[in-house]
């Protein structure tokens, strides 16, 4: 694709509400069905789709099935295939760590080891997470890392917890030590890719505070008795938002993930509610103080991840509900869309693409008059991949210029 | 376009049934009038495409017309447009020679030339495929190549012949010694591009050739006394289809054009009927053996080339009379689709995109009830470039996982 032109950005008072359902695309559960969208009642955003201008768009490319970090780059308009949110640092925005360009993410497993040194339990009985805090405390409070470099343990659930390193000395080429076996030892930390198997200055340090960490916790009285680290991460570096689309933004979201995915980006985290009326009330409050506001529902997917075809009908309507306190915000554009499908015929992630509303005063009327896939993928905007829709967005909220006289 | 993650693909035991119709798409021979597939009763492809999803993709680029060699290569996933097929392979590939990574393929067209050694006939008065075959002989009997290269003289039809240079000393950067032009000497060989007009070890060594061949023809008594040189081509170093997609891949094919082409992106030629019928029978026997069936039907084009609009419509429905035997194959993914359109009212391929059409339970439906070129460009799967196709066609098989988490 060729590169937007960002000279033709124009700074104004014209305010954006960008609302993304997540999960919202899905499929009939048997031939010739409805889909969720379809199923739902949705009377408000019927009306908002008839007066406005819609289209069915790829979360990346044709078939490729994004997880939560690419959808959402992709979102905002990065690049996401060239961009990759490495495992580690998903991990650190989940629990909404505020990570620090040098910072090294680290997703951590505890594990068991038997008496020779060989896993016996990959997770660790999957300990409570009242235990993981406990381990924490302890190998924080005995963990003595190298002057420049701080260590940071972050409980997530059960056995998972999150290292992060932080000091401008360390790179994130590190393989993972857990070796995915039962009855072998852990792997030592080696450099990964064309170095793979040769130390660095990395390597050492987390091999050396890993040798402390197996000292800590045979004295810690629990099956969790040493760590796998997995998907070491650097955050990429990339303009921020503001940079590259010339807005301020804020961002309203109930779940830490897609909180620390707008951070990521540059966001102001603003709000954290999770119902729909909510949500609709914080970007009323919000709004003044930004020139873009991500808006993040979660239910939706999370009723498709969990199978839940009535559920998640339930939820679009329950959304639907909220949908006139959007449209009331009077923002030059509101789009409504998704960052994939998660139908709950599959109850995982799909590649379907999603659809898109944006309610403009400068939208160009089509003929689509319902909210549901088939008949929004033949709307006025198409289809096409995410990453043409802030181009878009920022154009039917007049924050573009033309190009070239 | 981003390259395609190569990382989220799947080996599984989930089938892909890749039908192409040759040539399928159509025109109205008037306007107002139906195209071929439009004209053609398909009570069975009606029947897939109402249950499932389609588009009308572009072969290469909108406005491109392909040739059988690019457009099969962009229908597998390549980038046609950077991965020329030169002409002196595409004959190799035409009559099914196996060729080897080393060799550089070469049409040979046999010419007259006056006793001045200008050409009177670029054609040798089209001398018969017999006569063709006689003087391969004489020339095979007697030619001597110099230790380290061997060469294969091979028949193709009429004055039309290829010859194919076996040696890793050679290269494919010789320019045609065919001067297209009468009452001139043909051309000696000589380097093309940027060292166009400079000798090399290749342009020595094929006029060395050159002339033991002018020598033997005129003891041969016949009205071709030479032989014309055009489309130096080696093969381009590639990926396999299965390198690429992690697919085994086989190929049932009737006519040798299509077979070499499954064989250049490493597909197994496992069977070559030419019936619709025939053509599900062999991919029910051979199904078992691959993870993707690339199957051929010809009928189609050859019509279409033949400008016989009735004839086309007829195979259309001779196809379709089989299409319940390719569906009880109950491939993960079943594609019907075309490599290009060859309109009756054309005689010749042309640009317009071609229908396409995917058969799985996981497809998301869309309106499309008929199968024809302009009701399935409204599908779901909209107006893509073929190249597209693959990684579509791979998710529908349940044959890719999520790209970033």
């Amino acid at each position: 694709m060729s590169k937007f032109p960002s000279e033709i950005i124009l700074r104004n008072e014209h305010k954006i509400v960008f609302v993304v359902m997540d999960g919202l695309g899905g499929l009939p559960l048997s031939k010739g069905g409805q889909t969720e969208m379809e199923a739902a009642k949705t009377p408000n955003l019927d009306k908002l789709v008839t007066k406005n201008v819609c289209g069915c768009f790829d979360p990346l490319l044709p078939g490729i099935t994004p997880g939560s970090g690419p959808a959402h780059l992709s979102l905002f308009g990065y690049d996401a295939l060239e961009l990759p949110v490495g495992r580690g640092l998903l991990a650190a925005l989940g629990i909404d760590f505020r990570v620090q360009p040098e910072d090294v993410c680290i997703r951590v497993n505890f594990c068991t080891l038997d008496a020779g040194g060989r896993i016996t339990d990959r997770r660790a009985g999957r300990i409570s997470d009242e235990e993981n805090k406990r381990l924490l405390g302890i190998v924080r409070e005995k963990l003595v890392a190298p002057k420049g470099v701080e260590v940071f343990l972050e409980t997530v659930s059960e056995h998972r917890a999150l290292m992060v390193l932080r000091s401008d000395q360390l790179d994130d080429n590190v393989a993972d030590t857990d070796p995915q076996a039962l009855n072998v030892a852990p792997l030592p930390a080696k450099m990964a890719g064309k170095f793979a198997g040769k130390d660095s200055y990395t390597t050492n340090l987390v091999n050396d505070l890993l040798e402390q960490v197996r000292a800590i916790l045979a004295t810690a009285d629990s099956p969790a008795n040493f760590m796998l680290l997995r998907g070491f991460a650097k955050k990429k570096p990339m303009p921020s938002f503001e940079e590259k689309w010339g807005c301020k933004a804020g961002a309203i979201a109930g779940y830490p993930m897609y909180r620390g995915l707008a951070r990521l980006v540059g966001m102001e985290v603003v709000a954290d509610p999770t119902e729909p009326a909510e949500l609709a009330k914080a970007a009323a409050k919000h709004l003044p103080d930004f020139d873009f506001l991500f808006v993040h529902f979660k239910y939706t997917d999370k009723k498709g991840e969990d199978g839940d075809f009535e559920g998640k009908v339930t939820q679009i309507e329950a959304f639907d509900a909220a949908v006139p306190a959007f449209a009331e915000l009077n923002a030059a554009a509101l789009v409504i869309t998704a960052d994939h499908s998660t139908p709950a015929k599959m109850a995982v992630h799909s590649w379907h693409p999603v659809p898109v509303l944006i309610v403009s005063d400068l939208a160009r009327p089509d003929d689509v008059k319902n909210f549901g896939e088939r008949v929004m993928a033949h709307g006025g905007l198409g289809r096409q991949t995410m990453i043409n829709l802030m181009p878009l967005v920022l154009a039917h909220a007049g924050r573009l210029t033309k190009f070239g006289a």
